[in-house]
């Protein structure tokens, strides 16, 4: 295989393993141009990419800002946080006429699950989501895969468990889907009110205590509790929840195996994990941030060969 | 001719006939130069410019950006919507800072009428106006004119009419002003309480009856209703401005010939014009959209070919 | 010495004098570079810088921005001015997460005294503090006493006064370090409540009356009133203090020398110099700002220069 089976980047959910296997093998190759003195190459020297952000995000642009620039591709930027750009026919108004100034990519970040898709139905250019509300969040998927897969070799038969807030995070659903077209086997944890009530239909197993969960798993990724979206009525308190499903170094220490720690950052320390935990060597969580370029640079080379065609 | 009559770009005003059929032949060319696949042309390698936006601008601001990337211009941003740094002599300050820094060419948009103006006479830079309050806008002007040369093939001649909220459209005054001097025969239609009263004095007639309008003219430019200026007092409310000056598809199809449909945008679709017309055949939106970048390109070119000299 | 005796340029009093004039020489040689019609040297092509500015600065960011592009690195900008994002640890989180995408150096802005040094132990990158709460701005005190010697020949035994708010001015205590270091005498003036009680033991006499100061001086450095730090209880009034501290034209052609007039900018006009003062030919107050840009080059070009080992 030498091309992607999509145009666009909607979603892990339309993906082939096929497709994932492609893009990690890509990475592979962009790992070892970032970890070179000379980190760029011209593979994207006359592609032009709007990066539109219409909601806040610093880490997931500035890593998608710096693989365009280790391409040389050449970028625009649009952030907006006020809802009068975002719905419907205004936010195809807005990305048409971006694109009538020959722009060939977008990477769009958006409140509303399903933004990424409706814009590929309605505009001519290769889209890559970059996170659409609850629903998906693809590159990071991907870098949380390629992650596991230097770590373990491979994903095959890996046991990964996803602990706290699944039902608000598109993290947790992109990786669902990535995990299980690999081969990994997936269970999540966390308090019941934060666990979506379809997740069986997944195939997905919860298990409601953390300490049985990690004992079972060979990695564990912990999601970062979004404090802004919750339900303040059914949410047990950040004490509780930090209590119940925190991660410290004595859980970690207590465990029958060494597990491998995530994150997708940025964390609240002290809350889904420890200080400790999060600096000591179980934990890849500066690799997936580094990990992260390779991908999107992987993500942008690949959709966008498609365009030279 | 082979360069320009004046030294900055403040408004269509100060143009000749000449100078604007000039940047019409260049951006022809960089028309062309856009749209192959090598986008990128060395002319302004080593120019540096400074955008200075002292009011929100999304779509010009990425248009003159991505003009200048193109010319391979090095850039700098500046966006302020901060009332302490527009006046006077703070004003002049901010610029002569930024030009102690060796910069060329100052692309700037500001609420005052006649800033531009009065920079130029303050600072050593070439001036380009981006738009100074209720006064001049002059490339989205060029656009204009380019657009309308594109699908007429000469502006000599042509009937424009322009709708909608005059009074308060630095767009409309620097179209009058641009397609007067090429010949062309401008009238404007809307409510008596959105026309200037010195609107007679350029020589310009107003129809008060949009179908009598449309009939009349060869283009319609449909302005955008600015909300937040409006005084709502002598104002139509928005639901009877939309039916007495709105353009939808029956209106569209009822007249006699024809006619080619303009809007600058952002639109507010079903206020001034329905969807179906903004995405009709007769609607050339996103061709002014793409040729703002090209007007762009020429305008900063041909200023800063005096540098060199 | 062809090489800094410092790995990060965290503040003046790091530096040794050797430090000061190898960054002086080699902005010697960039000052000529961006006064050439092709400003832009290769240096450091494959060097990324992070410029993270968690409190507002327009011209120093515009500033470095400029060096930085000057010498062709590539940059990202991180900007933010929410506490959430401060403090110790998360400082750390930021910024490791920054340098996990393989950035190489990074130039901060933080409101706390001693971010930049924190900084400097905690993570793995070269660091520029641009500025730390009231602590120290090295490179401003770098281009102001640049500045000095090219008005005046050398440092040694040059009389420099620094008039105004000594006690919340970074400005001011790194310019002190510098010229103190270099064989300048200085001496401060202002408001008694306005200068730090631990004046006197860095060897620095006071003088309280304007005129006295400036008639001792070669070089007057006038800082700007930051109303917003102001403790409201001790301060003279703007007008008191304008009467007493103010230069106007009139005081400035009744010495009996001619001294030069620096101010690191932006001027509140009519306070602390008056408009004709300002632009006066005893003025170097733009020369400050473009000297700026060859000595943020000569500083990232050195510190940069140490990692190519």
């Amino acid at each position: 295989m030498t091309k992607l089976s999509v145009e666009h980047l909607l979603g892990i959910k339309y993906l082939q393993k096929e497709d994932i296997e492609l893009i990690f093998q890509t990475a592979d190759h962009f790992k070892n141009v970032i970890n070179r003195p000379i980190k760029k190459v011209p593979s994207l020297r006359d592609i032009t990419i709007a990066n539109l952000f219409f909601e806040n995000s610093t880490r997931t642009k500035l890593s998608f800002e710096l693989a365009e620039k280790r391409l040389s591709a050449d970028t625009i930027n649009f952030a907006s946080s006020s809802s009068s750009v975002t719905k419907g026919e205004t936010l195809i108004d807005t990305v048409n006429n971006i694109l009538s100034m020959k722009v060939d990519m977008v990477v769009m970040r958006h409140p509303n699950p399903g933004a990424a898709y409706f814009l590929s139905q309605h505009v001519d250019a290769k889209i890559v989501n970059a996170g659409d509300g609850a629903h998906e969040h693809p590159t990071q998927a991907l870098l949380d895969g390629f992650s596991i897969r230097e770590k373990h070799g491979d994903l095959k038969g890996k046991k990964v468990v996803i602990v706290g807030d699944v039902l608000h995070s598109r993290v947790a659903l992109s990786n669902i889907f990535l995990l299980q077209k690999m081969g990994a086997i997936v269970k999540v944890c966390g308090p019941l009110t934060l666990i979506p009530k379809y997740i069986s239909s997944l195939g997905v197993e919860v298990i409601t205590n953390l300490k049985e969960a990690l004992n079972w798993c060979d990695v564990a990724m912990m999601l970062r509790i979004q404090l802004e979206r919750q339900d303040t009525k059914f949410f047990p308190s950040l004490r509780e929840y930090s209590m119940q499903y925190g991660l410290d170094k004595a859980l970690l220490d207590s465990l029958d195996k060494e597990i491998t720690v995530m994150h997708p950052g940025p964390i609240n320390r002290g809350v889904e994990i420890t200080s400790d935990v999060a600096d000591s060597k179980q934990s890849i969580i500066l690799n997936q941030v580094e990990n992260g370029v390779a991908i999107r640079m992987a993500v942008l080379y690949l959709l966008a060969g498609r365009i030279e065609q």
